[in-house]
């Protein structure tokens, strides 16, 4: 392979890798939305915000959806950060709730 | 709202969040399986493995998708640890192709 070849095909590959992170954006913009209900339904009815047990149903879940090649421990990883970022949203949310 | 209404509107909401998840699940390993492939490329071709700049251009190509609730910060909190965990998976390639 000539190294304008392997440029031409990591461009290709990288193009593909974009169209994927668009629509991880996506779906990441719509889990958001999905806690931000879960959390006005919880402070209507007064049931605490934060439950752990949750937390490892969610990695049981993402666990039994995984084909690889990235390992459940990698998935565990990325999805930690996943819930930390909007965990920092329902806190935001419920700080301006208070404050009015 | 009761308490028994919450909680049937939370299940309904928690099964769109664990069908959200699976979907993000098969997309991460689909933007795993192109990492690979673009290692393989770059070996062949004795190309750089890391390259910063592709780094800031995944993240403009995430913003330019982000139509919120989640702020580009927040997603680049979440896209620095795939990047991450799939950086991993390149050290460990490479580290088994030495060893052949």
């Amino acid at each position: 392979m000539t190294e304008e070849q392997a440029r031409l095909e990591l461009d290709e590959l990288r193009e593909h890798i974009d169209e994927v992170d668009r629509q991880i954006v996506a779906l990441l913009n719509q889990r958001t939305r999905v806690v931000e209900d879960i959390g006005r339904v919880k402070r209507q009815a007064q049931l605490p915000i934060y439950e752990p047990k949750r937390e490892e149903l969610v990695f049981a879940n993402v666990n039994s959806a995984n084909q690889g090649p990235l390992t459940n421990a990698q998935l565990r990883g990325i999805f930690e950060r996943v819930i930390d970022e909007m965990r920092r949203i329902q806190r935001i949310r419920m700080e301006s709730d208070g404050a009015k």
